[in-house]
């Protein structure tokens, strides 16, 4: 099998991060999104959406979409379990991994494309007001999030999850997206430390 | 345990389709949104994000999130299998959920609140540029759609799946979008006049 990767953009970082926490090694294809490698005829042909990452099995089969991939890997490789473990849990991870998609990953990215000077030509149009109004999203959640956090260890409760990978790069990209973390935001800012501090955070 | 159900919203909706589909009954507690009583005490309690559906399980466990509360429900009564069968059809399923949420679920929902006037002091702010940009982005994403069902039943394979419950409520939400969906994608309004047909279909 093959990854086609895409360096540091937030959703081949949260495959790379996941397979870290699961000790698994697939061989790598890079490709250079800032040369828009990712919008050529051979990406194109695996995946018409020109979205990385994606996983091509040896017989030629296609997965795209990040959590896609992830769930690949977790039911060929179930420990260490990063959905749940039974119904409640499962149910849980994927609660809080649609809470901080929805609540943080998709407005930091919506913040990013839609304000930063770099995305002109990539996010067309370009709506200056959405990204405004994203980022307020962003932090009100990452105060709700805070709250959760006092209490328990990890973002789906006792256990590392995939909730917590995308929650951590999702905090990691309002750095170019140019939004902050709010000092007084502790609990937040506890949970994010332990994650930078796990060895999968450099992948 | 109760369903916390929010009438007509799309995403209460998939909920029961998905309830429909597997022969689930479960005891309903309606929530009228158009009076705003999911911002109420009672469902702020269960779910401080004002979101609906929520399932509340006999020892008080509470799970939000629609695909949350389906996974749950999957993991209970495996049979129809509704999120595939084994790692290769979870992950497809998982990956055509996610096309379809990301290029035609959200858009559709992020024109109709940020463009229809009943949606004034709910989004807030209302961007319409960004209502129109979506609507774009929700067309073109079904021109691709209706290439992919060219070739086969279901939009994540040859089995009926959660990816085509998220589909039909998407395109059936087009029309409080106001969003046409162009004559000439024969494809895809075959693939939805079947969903249509489906009993489910009124759940």
């Amino acid at each position: 099998m093959k990854l086609y990767d895409g360096g540091r953009a937030p959703n081949p970082r949260r495959v790379r991060i996941f397979l870290a926490e699961k000790g698994i090694q697939v061989p790598t294809v890079p490709v250079d999104m800032a040369r828009r490698e990712h919008q050529g005829e051979a990406i194109t042909r695996l995946n018409p959406l020109q979205r990385l990452p994606i996983l091509e099995l040896d017989d030629g089969t296609v997965i795209t979409e990040s959590v896609a991939i992830c769930r690949y890997f977790e039911e060929q490789s179930p420990e260490p379990a990063l959905f749940g473990r039974d119904a409640l849990t499962r149910a849980r991870v994927e609660m809080w991994q649609r809470r901080i998609e929805f609540g943080l990953f998709i407005p930091v990215s919506a913040a990013f494309r839609h304000l930063h000077p770099a995305m002109k030509g990539w996010e067309v149009p370009q709506v200056p007001a959405w990204g405004e109004a994203s980022k307020s999203k962003a932090t009100e959640f990452l105060r709700f999030l805070d709250g959760e956090l006092a209490g328990r260890p990890f973002i789906a409760g006792d256990e590392f999850s995939i909730a917590d990978i995308t929650g951590f790069v999702a905090v990691q990209f309002m750095k170019p997206a140019r939004i902050d973390v709010p000092e007084e935001l502790v609990h937040a800012r506890r949970w994010y430390g332990e994650m930078a501090s796990r060895p999968s955070a450099g992948a």
